[in-house]
C-alpha cells in the first residue's frame, strides 16, 4: 500500500463468492465455472446472483452489481462477467469497496457509484504475475475470474497482491439528469414480471416533489406498493432497489406500455404543471 | 404451548432452507434473498426448490409447496413467496407441519392438505416482536421471509417465539370433485415438457376405476410411463407427485391439446361408458 | 475387481455432485433431487451443471458431461438425466473414468470419448441389490440417480459395489467425418447467445488448414475470439470447449444463419478450394 492510500482495512474473506453475468443458465457456462472455483477453493459457498443480464448488456449487469452486492456478508467477492471484449486487450479489474470485493472486466460494468466511495480501490490485475494462462480466448468467467475469485475468497491471495492500481473505464450506467421542473431518466430493464425499473433514484426522486410519473405520453400516479393499485391499472413505486419503477398490478407494465429498454422517464414536481397525481 | 395443543415435538433445524416462488431466475432477487440469509446464517443451505411458478400463481405455488417437500431432510424451512399483496396488511404465517417448518404469506398459499394434518400448527408472525422492519414495501422475500428462515433454521429463534397461533386463510388450491361416474378435476399447470399436472389424486383416480381420461373433447390411455406409449402419442398417467397427468410422448400435451390452466379433466368409471381405455 | 482389470485406482470421492439434466428450471424437480441429496448426504456440495439440454435432446447431454465434468473436481460424482425411456426396461449405468464418477441412463448419453479412455469401468447398476425400489416410474432422478448418487459421494457406497461390469449402449452423439477436402461436421446446438457450437473439435480442424467454415451457403472466417471480428459480422472460432463455433459479434449467430441443430459445417483446407480466409 503506498502511502497516499487511505488507511481503509481490508475485510476478510467471507467464503461467499457471487456471480453475475449474461450467460444465461440454459447452458453448462456457469457450472463449470463452479467446478473450477470447487476445485481451487472446496469450501467456497457460490451464490448466483443474476445471469439473466441481457448479452452484452453492460449497463443492466453494472445496476444490479451496485444494487445487490451490498446484500451479502462483508468480505464477499462479486465476480461479475458480462464481456464482450473477451479475449481483446481488454483489462481485468479488482476493486475493494465498503467490505466488498470485485472483480470484472473493465468495460464500464463497475457503476460510478461505486468507485467514488470512500476508501475505494480499484487494482489492474496482473494475470501474468498470478500465474494465469487463459485456455481460451472466450471463456473468461472459467479461465481467469473464477481462479482470481477462489484465491481470494479462500484468503490464499491478499487483494493487494493482485495488481496495481488504476483507474477503470468510465461507467456505462446512464445517469438520471435534473430538468428545470424535476427530473428525467429512462428504462434500465425490464424484471421478470414485466416491471420496468429506471435510473431516477429514490432521493433524487423525492426532490421533485412529483406524484405522478410520465412514461410513453401516459401519467402514471406515484403510490407505496402494487396493493395500493386497483387490479390491472398502472403505478409507480420506489422500488426495493431504492430507484423507481414502473409496475402494472397482478400484470406486466412492459406489456402494457410497449417501451424498450432505454425509454424516457419524467418526474415533474407539483409547482411545474397540473398534476392529478394520487399519492405518495 | 398451552395446554390444549397436542404434544407434537417441533423437529429440529436441519439448516437446510428451501425457496419457492414467482420471481424467476432473469432477475437478481433471488440471489439477494440468499445474500440476506447468508449474512445472518452463514452455514445455511439453500435450495432452489422452484421460481418458476407463474406471476401471482398463488394456486400452483400451493401444490408444488405441498407435494415437495416432504423429500427434504426434516426440520427444513420451506420459505414460499408467491405475494401479490406485498407491502399491504396480509399476514405472515409460520407452519410447523409433519416435522417441516414453512414461512409463506397468508393468502391461500398453504394448502388445505397440509393445514389438516395431525399436529399441524400455524402462527401469525408477530413483526414487530420479532424486530423485523421491512426495508421495503415491495420485496418482503428479502426483507421478512429471508431474515426470518434464517433465524428459525440456525436455532436462534425458536418456532414458538415467532408468533401466536391463528387459523391461515383458505387454499387457493382446486380440489377435485366426485361425480356420478368418477371424478373430475382440472389442469393446474403445465411443466417444462409440456406435460399437464392436474389436481386428480392417485387415490382418488384410482377409485373411479376409469382406463381413460377426457380432456379437449379427447379420451386420452391411461398408462404407467411414458415409454408405454407409441412415440408421439398422448397418455396420462399418475406422475412423481401422486396426481394424475397428461403426457406426449418424446413431446409436448401443452402444444398438442392447446389447454390452458384450469381446464376441464374427466375420469369416468368403466361401469359409466363405453371405454376403448389400453391400460391401468 | 477381476484379474483382467487394470490396476487402475478409483479416486476418493469430493463430495461434489453435479447435475445435468432437461428438466429445465421451471419446476421443481431438480430442487427435489438436491433434497433427496441432502436427506442421505447432508454435506453434499451439488452443483448444476446444466438443465437446459432439450428435452430428451441425448446428443447434446452427452456433447456437454464430456466436454465438461473435467472442471471439476477429482472424485466428483457426475449424474446426467436425459432419460425419455424412464420407466422402461432401459438399464442404469455406473461408470469410473479418469478420475470422475459418472451415473446415468444407458441410451447412449455416456460419449465414446469418454468410454475409450484408458481404464474407463462401466457398470450397470444393480438396483435391487442396492435396495433402490423406484417411488414412481417416471422420476428417476429422484427415486433412483439421486440415492445412488449420495451414497456414492458420501463414500457410503463403493463404485465396485454398485453392480457388474457391462458395455454401454453406443453413443449418440455424431462424430464428425474427414473429406477429401477437409472436414464435415454439423450443429450440435445453439447457446444462449445463439452462437452455434458444433462437432468439429480443435484438433481435426486444425488438421485441415481451412481458414474459413462453410455452413447455410456462407463462407465465414475462421478467427481467434469475438472482438477480432468488426461489430455484427458473423466468424467462426474454436471455443472454449475445444470444438469449432458460430458465433456473430455481438448477436445471434442462430438468429443470423437460421439453422437448426444438424445443420452441416464444412472445413476445407487451403489447398482444397479458393479460400478467403482471414485469419488463423
Amino acid at each position: 500500500m503506498s502511502q497516499q492510500d487511505p488507511p481503509v482495512t481490508l475485510p476478510a474473506p467471507s467464503g461467499v463468492i457471487t456471480l453475475l453475468t449474461d450467460f444465461g443458465l440454459s447452458d453448462p457456462f456457469v457450472g463449470v465455472m463452479k467446478g473450477v472455483i470447487l476445485s481451487r477453493f472446496p469450501n467456497a459457498r457460490v451464490v448466483d446472483l443474476c445471469h439473466g443480464v441481457r448479452p452484452q448488456a453492460i449497463a443492466e449487469g453494472a445496476f444490479w452489481l451496485e444494487r445487490c452486492h451490498g446484500w451479502f456478508p462483508q468480505g464477499t467477492v462479486h465476480v461479475a462477467v458480462v464481456d464482450p471484449g473477451v479475449g481483446s486487450a481488454r483489462r481485468v479489474l479488482a476493486a475493494s469497496i465498503s467490505g466488498h470485493y470485485f472483480l470484472l472486466p473493465d468495460n464500464g460494468l463497475l457503476a460510478g457509484a461505486l468507485t467514488e466511495r470512500h476508501g475505494a480501490r480499484v487494482l489492474e490485475v496482473d494475470l501474468p504475475k498470478l500465474g494465469i494462462v487463459p485456455a481460451s480466448a472466450t471463456f473468461h468467467g472459467r479461465d481467469v475470474f473464477a481462479p482470481i475469485a477462489s484465491g481470494l475468497a479462500s484468503g490464499e491471495r491478499h487483494f493487494e497482491a493482485l495488481g496495481v492500481p488504476t483507474r477503470p473505464l468510465p461507467s456505462l450506467l446512464p445517469l438520471p439528469q435534473r430538468t428545470p421542473h424535476g427530473a428525467a431518466g429512462e428504462v434500465l430493464c425490464a424484471d421478470h414480471f414485466g416491471n420496468l425499473i429506471t435510473n431516477l433514484g429514490e432521493a433524487l426522486a423525492l426532490e421533485t416533489g412529483a406524484r405522478e410519473v410520465r412514461i410513453a405520453g401516459q401519467s402514471i400516479p406515484w403510490l407505496r406498493t402494487y396493493a395500493d393499485a386497483p387490479p390491472g391499472a398502472l403505478l409507480a413505486l420506489i422500488n426495493a432497489f431504492g430507484v423507481l419503477e414502473i409496475a402494472a398490478r397482478d400484470g406486466s407494465a412492459e406489456s402494457r406500455l410497449k417501451v424498450a429498454r432505454g425509454a424516457a422517464v419524467e418526474l415533474r414536481g407539483a409547482g411545474a404543471a397540473a398534476s392529478s397525481g394520487v399519492g405518495g
